[in-house]
């Protein structure tokens, strides 16, 4: 079927691609015209503006959006207005699925279906395809299904069951719980991160015991050394797990090669961005009353990376030298 | 080659009969005799006490412990009495490694070797194959090598870089080292199942707002009801997202499987039990200094959900009452 | 000086009194007649209506109001509607600071200043005083100061510093800082009680070392029961730790206190209700991206405790039948 | 009466001290001579080694140590070789508990009685009287009261209830426990230090919306700049809750007077030492199955201050820039 993209970055080029892969017909429109062009070349119709795109388009018009958060709202309020009854909008990007609500309401009252979709599969999706949540009214998400089925991973296979959650693609209810449930599976994924992480750290730390300590009232000392004399080789370890053990899983894949390009990970820094999922869903969690400790834990994890547990940390030292006349330690003085 | 097996449970039974295939005979002995008997009709040779086993294998002996950590020290002790210098111990349980290094060194003062082994795959590894940890001298260890590659997923497999972690099992180091790394699994598990639980747990929640809640001073207000209005088939969403999705695993594989069988988990209680590898990893990161926050949240939620939290909450409620004259609220009183 | 209070609950009525001492004219209003009529009786003067309670007060009038936080904002607007330009309204109660900032720029379109006034002292203000964080506009502040003065602790002192804090009442910022200084009091508060929660639940299991611990592999066994035979009177630890001690608080003596009364706790059965800053805490920290380690683990033990993490748990239990054949134990079946 | 004390340091000194201004006499040894002369000079009886020391003092003889943890435990094996049936050692240091034990069995063995004391009360002891928390044997622990009393704050004082904990000094029952409820002091307290710090590096972060924010891919925005536009004097704040709150304890006191001192807190750095206790309280709520959320929380927040969480973050950006093209943004690029 026929379908619209706006924004052509690394996701949204790659999806055309797909979609293309799968038959589709895509109109293409990006502000920087040479994304645009590029994909043209490769058999997509281009268009020049958002009125331009609308009215390449046979109606009911379905355009996908694939932008950064902080312009998604404009393109939509702009796309609103030359879009007509019927019309549908999908937000493939992370938009808060709060937003989504509000934003579908006010669409409705245009006419025009709003789908969110939550999209995983980043920089892989093209070969591997892309696992699509889907929120919005039945009747558009319905008329959509080839769309989603091209995009999912199981793209050509039929399933017995009949379960499109089997081919990768999943409407879960109303406008917004699709980024409600791909916001769930980004905090599961900041768990997942920290909890190998953490593991790792830990493997490293296996050769405390051969060591210097200093010996000082301010340093706790390693009580057992003989326990902590081992030289583990983190990345045959990670290449091991994924063979048969409990914790194999995409992201341990990624960490195996991550280690064999890099075995030492000097090439990064421990900077750890956040990208706001792991946000909302805390505060979702804060709404309805339910404990997320591994989640905090991951998030927090990430402010301090990013410095912002300086001035707690001074606090604890001020504290220390008011009761205890504790002197700081040097940074880097102990192990 | 030829080894011996002591302990023939699930665990020890099914990798009698891995190794079979893999052409090695296998010598057999359990305190219940009717476990022997039943690997004796699929091929191994019986034994009848620790001594015959030992009759019955040449030298250097081999033999594998699958035992609950329990009753390991003895048998080990025993064991040790009637082998030879030149002959091997292997443990393939879960020993604290800690334990590993200790009775390492008393077994070398025998001429004895050591060689501990963490093992993953549980119920499963008759098929796939089992992940193993291997910790032990060099010599020993590559002397046993058909035997791990056999219970290994990679059996009879090769692969051009020559790294065994690719066939599924891995010398890690020293004795100790094998079950060490797979306490590090097992904590870096425990943390995974914790984050898939929270998320799902999130899941179930987001119908709060179609909820009745109490409106009292005790009861904190839902702000924005309308956000929380969808009611989630997680069963469908394990599912979808083991296609393609960052968070795809082992792990969700067995919970969307779980959640298909019974979509309503109605049949657990929630009384969640941790077996010591979690409790052993996070005192190693106690001291080694590694913060573990993922593992020591995952490990208190499941001694929480054992009744270990009571009187902690009793506490609070007692300062409540006295500072601000907070009654409690009887337990199910709010959604 | 002349102040209305609007809300006779027991905070408000003691502050009512306490003002009274301190030589000022109370105009008191309460949807109960019963509680006008107590402090009438004390020397307060009556209102019928809000208008009523305007009518008696000179201008500019200040009201002060204690009311629950669900009919806060209902008020607000029916007194703006009675008031007039240059009149104060005083939030006592604890509203969500961010709803202050909204509110108070509506005010001020009408010439009204908002004050808002995080108070904490609980049952214990009247004789001890109230610790008052204040935000608002600089003028409607200070020709308010006689009205805190007598409300803080520090009533009838000077100090040579001329610090207002050191009597026990702050001047935050604008509108809404005084909230949210409550805000984050609170958010510590939570996190000080859970410090001395813990502390005392682990007193309490100094003596699991007495106890039968079920023997299987679902249980992890207590390695060293000698050094858990302590029989440990938290009654008697929290009253000597007020003597000289590095934790002896406020919250300490009520523990001591309430232990004292009922040295089992057994009146209280441990769901511990959270009434709203903590979670408008947390999420101030997820905006700006501030670690609260502390406070999450105290709020996500609350929601716990009502019971949030029940399905959490149902879903550890199912991933650990499905990778392990773990059974559940039934609850209670260990220590 | 009559006792020994070695260790002079600024603790053992006071400690001296104060027993001779409780009319005891106090016989001192200490490795540095210089700080045995000057309790000399102040009324003390010096001894040139542990014989000299144990000649000087009546039997039976009780010696108080004072000592770093390192020494200790070589210290009592010397004096146990010149000790004699009847005779008391008491450890006033911060030993583990669990050692304690060990040590008072061995100890029993030779007829002599082991005294653990933990001491609170810092640098502040000699004025304010230490907290004391005292395990071992009935006997010993009855005949040396008068020397716990006049350590105590309540030094002097006499209490209608009979209850020593209301005198600031307690026999917490046999040898260990008192090292034990010291080492639960100590757990509560990092975790009322840490419940403290988040809160003031919140207040400091109240201004967040009036700072510059990188609006890119890898920042999460803040979504309402107006709700963050507080310049709070967290030094005021600090004092005024001194006065009347909820959160009013000893470390604030200290607290409010290290911000008065330095308000920036500039001269610290940020690098928080541990010492010993939270590390052994957390093993011991492993142990029980005791969940210690605030404990872990605050020990795992001083490890990253130390530097050890480096490498989990490096791991945690080479996932994110595995399945997202995430790269890390440099260090102190946002605020």
């Amino acid at each position: 079927m026929q379908i619209g993209m706006i924004g052509l970055g690394r996701m949204g080029a790659n999806m055309v691609r797909r979609l293309m892969r799968g038959g589709h017909e895509c109109v293409v429109y990006d502000v920087n015209s040479a994304n645009v062009q590029a994909l043209v070349g490769e058999g997509a119709i281009g268009a020049q503006s958002l009125q331009d795109m609308v009215s390449k388009l046979a109606k009911p018009a379905a355009i996908w959006l694939m932008l950064p958060a902080a312009i998604t709202e404009k393109t939509i309020v702009d796309l609103s207005n030359v879009l007509v009854t019927g019309d549908a909008i999908i937000d493939g990007g992370n938009s808060n699925y709060q937003d989504d609500i509000d934003r579908a309401g006010r669409l409705a009252e245009k006419g025009l279906d709003y789908i969110d979709v939550g999209t995983s599969g980043g920089v892989w999706g093209l070969d591997r395809g892309y696992c699509l949540m889907i929120g919005g009214p039945n009747e558009a998400v319905t008329r959509l299904d080839p769309i989603f089925r091209s995009l999912a991973p199981g793209a050509g296979m039929e399933v017995a069951s009949g379960r499109t959650s089997e081919l990768g693609y999943l409407h879960c209810g109303p406008s917004g719980s699709g980024h409600f449930v791909k916001m769930v599976h980004n905090g599961i994924e900041y768990g997942m991160m920290a909890a190998y992480a953490e593991g790792m750290n830990l493997m490293k730390a296996a050769n405390a015991g051969q060591q210097n300590r200093a010996v000082d009232a301010e340093t706790s000392p390693l009580q057992h050394p003989q326990y902590y004399q081992f030289d583990i080789d983190v990345t045959e370890v990670a290449e091991v797990w994924r063979h048969g053990s409990v914790v194999s899983s995409w992201l341990l894949d990624l960490l195996a090669q991550s280690l064999k390009n890099d075995p030492t990970l000097e090439s990064f820094s421990g900077r750890v961005s956040d990208s706001g999922e792991g946000r909302w869903m805390l505060k979702a969690g804060i709404d309805t009353g339910v404990p997320l400790p591994i989640l905090s834990s991951a998030l927090f994890q990430r402010f301090t990376s990013q410095g912002h547990e300086q001035y707690s940390n001074q606090v604890l030292s001020a504290l220390r030298a008011a009761f205890g006349g504790h002197a700081e330690k040097p940074h880097g003085s102990d192990h």
